[in-house]
């Protein structure tokens, strides 16, 4: 028995006032649909269908590579239309799990719950009690609690409008209901549409039960139809990770300015300031420190390490005890061995540098290979780039690069060697050496200042 | 029939604790009173009296140019007395609506509804029904709706102590009925002053109708009486700013962490990033992606232009497709054509800089007009200013200047010239030369290391 | 009669998930236990005793130098025994405060009002209303108002759980009594503790009128059990800060996103714009403008200073006037004289910078001793360090020093001298001189770009 997730795709989201489809805007860093996606796989081996429509090429391309199945609806003619996309692509023996790509929060264990229903040859819908359900369809339910029907907020009597409970058009039960309930679904009403929640009365009139369940929280069935609402659950659900993040042993100065687009995975005792970002993958180990205003996108961090105020670090692995910032930028492909320094206004990238080394100050270091112990003096330029090529600058063991020299790539210095402040290297200098390559310098008196242009 | 409006700017605001006048306190970026002018002038056609008192000076120079008429309230009297002081210059059939400096956010549309009571014979007043009235003038009615009487808290029975509804102050009327009544009111009262509200009993007297509406919420009617009032509305203000600008298309990362202190025009699928700043002026295009941290004022940024975080523009222009920061600071007259880079620790000011060109890291460039697809290399600092004189620094199209260069201004580097690393330029370099300007390089064996100083 | 204040600082605080242990996390950069001392040393003479046990040797070493006498717990056998451990070295005329170092914000105030209390003969005890008092203790109060008995939730009648009152744990008391009742005590009951608390019901027996107070507000007697409860409690007490800087006269942009974790004193008319952090002592002059996203930390900030985006500034001392940033980094031992300006990507460190001087851009200055009227230019870099010693520069009133200029130190540059831009310095500079040290211009025509490799 196969279990068959219907992830529907295709609306325009018109209130989103949006080229992209409603489906691919973001929260927490990853499209919305792709939240639905990634919460139905953790139910395990699935079959998902998504539904697509507006944006059809864009939202496909975008889920590329992820074993889904597309089915294209090419009129939006309602949610038991759309549904009926996929459907042909569903054995009769599947449970079916309908779920929308605008509603990214649902967990994992509210899926199971429903599906277990399904599993019963029951049909499992998911409701909520909202503190105003105007507008919204509400559930009536028989006296043992089964639902058998959904009244619209405007078909519903004064009295059924006092009911909390709404439906949330999240659902699960038996393919074989569908194929045989969609076909007769009509789109005999105001909009013409043919409705998903129609299969309640159906099953009400052949005599399948329908039971409900509820989420953990409101949020969990929260659609987005316009970008404050989009706000609001990415607030919400910001908050709840760094709820998660403090349950863990990680000290939040505020948890409600701190922003985690991706996978963060953290050790204990780590403090993180106001206003950090993380983005993509990131892992953080014991004791770091990062400071306010930090943005930190696919990295490893190693314990004990600082990071300072106003740093942006991407695509850098960081081993212990370093020491970064303030306002340092590490770019992709920077690897930092244990108790490096690396100060402010440097950027390093493709940068390999050695344990116990420092960039204290105002330094570009870019495709370089730096040793142990060397000290990069501040104002210090890696000239890698001609301008077409891209070159390599080698620095040696224990090496001190005075302050405002540009090494002229490919260049190498080697072990113990000094270069000079303010050297332009454009040979190599052997271990050991000193290294000078500046003017003389001239002093000159009874020299005239400039005088102020009429 | 003309429109007066009497704005009442006199007060201290002791509360404030502040050397400047109350209504000179900023929300948004603009002095309340501004807000208070500016929402009136959105009426069209009106004659706009600010009445001042302390730091008049102060105000009316601030205010200068701005086609006002200023009188002067010498001792503060009460709201009547300040009223009185516009008074002769304000004519028996004009319609008059007073306003006060520090409540800086009533709307329009609440002005307008006031006024078409006035213009009816009747007197329009501006109530709010608060959660908590404790201290307010409450709102006394006859059967019909109309105000017949506001009772000051203290002197409120019980009962009428119960009423939520009070008064804000804030009133239209016929002007012949000031000229009226203004030279009646009392100062037989506690603080010796002379009240406007003491119109609403003459009113009542006279057979004037005294109609009340209400404002759209609260905020419009919050009067600002220190600091904490002031912050709470600016982060209401603040927010409808936010919801305004999603409602236009724009993802806010989060609504509570952006503010605009000026005018805000948006394009389409805008993503404005964790605690941007806006002020004065500032128009984005379609697609534009603004990072965390940015701090942008009077610019124009081209659609799909990227900044990163960190970055401070200020009187800048940017074509679309560009690439800004992460740190990047650009300062007036900074003009970027389309697909320009300008990276991390680079400040520019009064610089032209061509399609495609880059300056990608730690560099000055000031005073510069550079072409089309020139590359500046990391650390180079065009040597604008000699102490006295500021000087023009030109670059051809197709350029590439080393890193770590100094460019001497007055100075020109031809196009497709090539500059090398680590040169001082004191001479224009021709189209197609390369220019090298730094001293040669000597590798010293046997150099011994500084020693430790005891 | 002396006041013996006993502090319990022995718990492990599992749920904080932390080598550190419970009482010395951090709130307002503080640990908890030393809000506690604080608060109690503001009685004025107090003997103050903490018991510690976990991490004993941690919260011992971190509070030494404080004139405190440590107690060790060394098994955790609940409150009554904790303040045992302490009573040996309490007189019997003593008043005695029992407080905890997780409950970090109890008012002095509160203090007082309890041990006025103890020293009418009677046990002052400090409850606490709550909306929801799940699972705390229900204070039983007598028909004169006096407690007769507190009430554990899970022993509580129905009737007894509706009430609000719930017992905090803190109260004073005559040492006689603890003298008295401690060895008293009974660890008869679930968790096998001998509990403080049981001291209220051997009162009763005793005649000793048990009289309540309450806290001023809930967050006084708010203990810290997990890391979202430390986050909850710092914003609230961050929000406490911010309302009382705006009643002494300061605008801040967001009252919600400001952090002070020391000591900070302020002028009229300050502004400080959004997340700013202030840390250690710092004081702030009149009129100062701080812009947003700045950390300051140990600093005095004169009169009239601006402070510009992103700046970091600690251990600094800035007269009136200057202007810092946007992206300024001044670390320990800068000084700043009236009207200096230090610019973007400047970073400066033990140095002392005269009157009116300027280092605007992207400089590193370093142990230096500049001058009035001083033009740093642009890039310039103090090479302060040769590998092991660090040396001076100074530069004498009046100098212009040249765009990307490096001045090995020590060296110094006279009064009115000049340094041609790309210098490096290695010899004195006398007074008004002019000296260049760079190398000569070469233009070489015909010169071929580099071409891609292959």
């Amino acid at each position: 028995m196969s279990t068959d997730v219907v992830i529907l795709a295709a609306g325009q989201g018109s209130r989103m006032k949006s080229k992209l489809p409603k489906v691919m805007h973001r929260l927490a860093g990853k499209p919305m649909v792709q939240h639905v996606i990634d919460n139905a796989r953790a139910l395990g081996e699935v079959n998902l269908h998504v539904v697509i429509g507006h944006g059809a090429d864009q939202v496909q391309s975008a889920l590329s590579d992820q074993s889904l199945r597309f089915a294209v609806q090419l009129e939006q003619l309602g949610t038991g239309h759309a549904v009926a996309q996929a459907l042909p692509s569903i054995g009769e023996d599947a449970q079916v799990l309908v779920l929308y790509g605008d509603v990214p929060l649902t967990r994992p264990e509210t899926f199971e719950a429903l599906l277990k229903i399904a599993a019963q040859g029951h049909l499992g819908l998911l409701t909520v009690a909202l503190a105003d359900p105007t507008g919204y369809g509400r559930i009536i339910r028989n006296p043992v609690g089964d639902v058998v029907a959904i009244v619209e907020h405007k078909d519903a009597t004064d009295e059924q409008r006092q009911i909390a409970e709404v439906n949330t058009g999240i659902m699960a039960l038996p393919a074989q209901y569908l194929h045989e309930w969609l076909p007769q679904l009509s789109s005999d009403n105001a909009q013409g549409e043919y409705y998903l929640t129609d299969v309640i009365a159906m099953a009400a009139d052949n005599g399948v039960r329908v039971q409900a369940i509820q989420p953990g929280c409101e949020q969990e069935v929260q659609g987005v139809n316009n970008r404050s609402q989009l706000a609001a659950l990415e607030r919400w659900h910001q908050m709840q990770l760094a709820e998660q993040l403090m349950t863990e042993g990680v000290t939040l100065a505020d948890p409600a300015r701190i922003d985690v687009r991706g996978a963060l995975s953290v050790g204990r005792d780590i403090s993180i300031d106001i206003n950090c970002i993380f983005e993509g993958t990131v892992e953080i180990g014991d004791d770091v420190r990062i400071g306010p205003n930090c943005l930190i996108r696919n990295c490893r961090i190693g314990a004990g390490t600082v990071v300072e105020a106003n740093s942006v670090i991407d695509g850098t692995v960081v081993e212990s005890a370093c020491v970064i910032g303030p306002f340092a930028r590490l770019r992709p492909g920077t690897e930092l061995a244990e108790g490096v320094k690396v100060g402010n206004f440097v950027e390093t990238k493709k940068a390999r540098i050695g344990q116990g080394s420092k960039v204290n100050h105002l330094s570009y270091v870019g495709d370089a290979l730096i040793g142990r112990d060397v000290n990069v003096g501040a104002g210090t330029i890696t000239c890698n780039y001609d301008g077409v090529n891209k070159s390599l600058t080698e620095i040696g063991d224990g090496a001190f690069i005075g302050s405002n020299s540009a090494l002229v790539a490919p260049v190498s210095v080697g072990a113990g060697a000094t270069v000079g402040a303010g050297s332009t290297l454009t040979k190599a200098v052997g271990d050991g050496e000193l290294a000078v390559a500046r003017g003389k310098q001239s002093n000159i008196s009874g020299w005239k200042r400039p005088v102020k242009r009429s």
